[in-house]
């Protein structure tokens, strides 16, 4: 069974920041997004499950790119996967991951610059 | 004068994260940003410059926001200022922040989901 994911609370997050101000509550939800993201690893491991054929990737893809241990490569996953980043689903041997679009797309939208309003 | 930023190695950076994996060299340099972004008071200062009318702010017009000390802010817009993420020009009594709207279009455009390729 996939381990259930913790609720991000991104439904409603965010309009573009250069649209309006986020509120403290938003702030907070993105942050820990951002604060997942803001490792190399935890960056080149979610390109490589994002592109990876099929849209999934197993352990055995991942570790042959890094010259880390098993369970290093494991605490990197499972702060993804807590940010609600990515999914794992075990299916016989092997934990297959995958990323959700859904979150990438929202954090893609946030950051979309764009024209600031002019002066009254 | 303007403050001359770091100059922060985006030029080239990057293909979607769900088109191709990151270098460990973009990796690391998009791990900067969203470091910098990893802070709920950084990210609220991020959206109040971005989308403050003309888009610029004057940390005049930030500090009300917040609960948090003069100089707490100026640390925070000193991680963003270093990062790349805004520029600061001080004109007469103020320092004037703005965005670098390039910045935040390449971040945005990594992190749009793509179609993961078929498997061969």
């Amino acid at each position: 069974m996939p381990k259930q994911l913790p609720v991000v609370a991104m439904d409603a997050c965010c309009s573009p920041l250069a649209r309006e101000p986020l509120s403290e509550d938003q702030a907070v939800e993105l942050s820990k997004l951002f604060k997942a993201m803001a490792d190399p690893v935890r960056l080149r491991l979610l390109s490589l499950i994002a592109s990876h054929a099929g849209g999934e990737a197993c352990v055995c893809d991942l570790t042959d790119a890094f010259d880390l241990t098993g369970p290093t490569i494991s605490h990197h996953l499972k702060v993804l996967r807590e940010s609600g980043l990515i999914t794992g689903e075990r299916r016989g041997t092997w934990v297959y991951y995958r990323v959700h679009p859904e979150v990438l797309a929202r954090l893609s939208a946030v950051l979309v610059p764009g024209d600031a309003p002019v002066p009254a």
